[in-house]
């Protein structure tokens, strides 16, 4: 991994991709955010004794090897992929977790199977509601739960890949070597990496990853209550001018890039003046559904001083990014504008 | 380098992408092709000694620094690159040069500006047909003549960058750090890499690199004689199985690429029988418009033996690509449907 990397923690590791990788639309493997509740294996587990598990409400339980996998119908998805707890440290009221800023998301070009195809050898009995995920990380301490997780059915059947290529490259491992769930537009809690069972259920996993955490919950509830966090929520992040820049006057361009998980990004609004005023951004570059939009404003900047820069995006349902997240416990979704402080001096 | 490249020389550098990683829809830059007529600089020149000059029939002489390249309008762009010499060994009657097989094309996100912009910052006099190129490499002889090279002016306002970024990285060293030109859709000799000054002419560049070679002449005709290589030709590629495969009966998947440079693919059938019948594909994956669509046909195998697959891409033009492609002396634009051979055991 690249030292340029922000590190949260060793064990588990989190990290998170800096402003300097996340000015491009695709995010490069090394540099991708990288977020563990577990330890991840120390070396990668050989093809020949990995296999992946189909069971639980199934017509046949299934076993299949990676050459089974490969020799599947392959899907290439363009797939933005964010953290639940990214931009919690810029709420302002603190939350505990993680402190992530904006680098907890990054975009790729994920190569695999669909996850209908999967269950569909297996086959799925009528009662089934959830598909459950586990993979090959290990408990951080004896006794702790591992990381299971489980996603509606009608996600899994809809889209939900299972990955083995990551931007042309075979799934590193600290992306989740050989295999990952990926359920397109949905944060990267619900993606279990090193994937080695699925279960076909009728209700969700329980459990502490599931009950406790990864739930948009308010103070005084119990937790297990409140809704669990599925698809990411619509942003918008400036990435250029970085936040504090000090800038020549002139032209200049500001940069950033706009998601919305499963909804498709229509516009973009920049405000140069701490929202008094919104101005229409052009989009840079592919486009593609589940995909980030790169965006570009040129701002001829006319006073000296400090100014305020913010962007919100607008997606195909009309709905508009909040300026402040609502916020949880847990500081998830924060999808807030970030307000961006540059100052201009000479003109 | 991965060692897993096929190398063809050292010096100067050119080797194979294998087939191995032609199997995304994305090449990775440590294994995208790569072709030099002379030698990559040891290490990268600095950013600050690096500038970009703009001279020749402008109104205004201009050089630019990297950081001015920087604050312009930024485009992000999905492009496939393929060597105008790619396939050459697979041509029936042999013409010298680097031993191409399918793996002198890769696909790549591009970040960079519009030459476009760039040269109207200089000025466009009324005279100007041809945009020329020259970069940093190195002649591998003294006296040898550079690698200069020249385009229209309409390519060059129409649909050409000027990339400092691939798939979301610095641009490579081995791939033209800092700039290289990108004639969107044209092969890589139009794509002046380490890019450090451009001319515009009323004249194309004349020049060894320009009149003797990266031409489609025939035998008997005078070097300088013929069109120079210019568009990427409409192509496509069977990348799995192998050619040589030998296979397991049942559902066999066969998977590959297809593109045409400037046109838009529309359709790829494949052949299971030597070209008696044909099947329309599957398209997987991001669809844009300068990148090769990749292609998937489920074959259901009936009988044991050897059995010869092709296949062939329709653009939007409605061309076909031909069983052969037209020979010429330098063996250029090699875009004949390979016949690959595979051996069906048991079903």
């Amino acid at each position: 991994m690249k030292k340029t990397m922000h590190i949260m923690s060793e064990a588990p590791l989190n990290a998170e991709t800096p402003l300097d990788n996340l000015q491009s639309w695709i995010t490069s493997n090394e540099v991708f955010f990288k977020r563990n509740q577990e330890m991840i294996m120390a070396s990668p587990v050989a093809f020949e004794s990995w296999s992946l598990s189909i069971q639980g409400r199934v017509k046949k339980v299934i076993e299949l090897s990676f050459s089974d996998i490969l020799s599947m119908t392959k899907v290439e998805v363009a797939n933005t992929l964010e953290c639940s707890g990214n931009g919690r440290s810029l709420l302002r009221d603190k939350a505990p977790g993680n402190p992530w800023t904006i680098g907890g998301v990054g975009n790729a070009i994920w190569g695999g199977v669909r996850l209908s195809d999967v269950l569909v050898r297996a086959g799925i009995t009528p009662e089934v509601r959830h598909v459950g995920f586990e993979g090959l990380d290990n408990p951080l301490t004896t006794g702790t739960v591992k990381f299971i997780r489980s996603i509606p059915l009608e996600k899994a059947m809809d889209s939900t890949i299972l990955a083995y290529e990551m931007n042309g490259e075979p799934l590193p491992l600290e992306h989740g070597f050989p295999l990952r769930a990926l359920a397109l537009g949905w944060t990267g809690a619900n993606c279990v990496k090193w994937l080695s069972k699925i279960s076909l259920l009728e209700d969700p996993v329980s459990g502490y990853f599931m009950d406790n955490v990864y739930r948009i919950f308010q103070k005084g509830e119990e937790p297990g209550s409140g809704k669990v966090v599925t698809t990411i929520p619509l942003k918008s992040i400036i990435t250029s001018p970085a936040n504090g820049a000090i800038l020549t006057g002139g032209l200049v361009v500001i940069r950033g890039a706009a998601y919305g998980g499963e909804a498709d990004i229509t516009n973009v609004e920049v405000s140069v003046d701490d929202g008094l005023t919104w101005h229409a951004v052009e989009f840079i570059g592919p486009h593609e559904r589940y995909a980030w939009r790169r965006w570009e404003y040129s701002w001829k900047t006319a006073e000296t001083g400090m100014h305020t820069l913010l962007s919100r995006a607008i997606d195909d349902r009309g709905q508009i990014q909040p300026m402040s997240a609502s916020w949880n416990v847990l500081g998830y979704g924060n999808n807030g504008s970030r307000e961006h402080a540059v100052i201009v001096t000479i003109q």
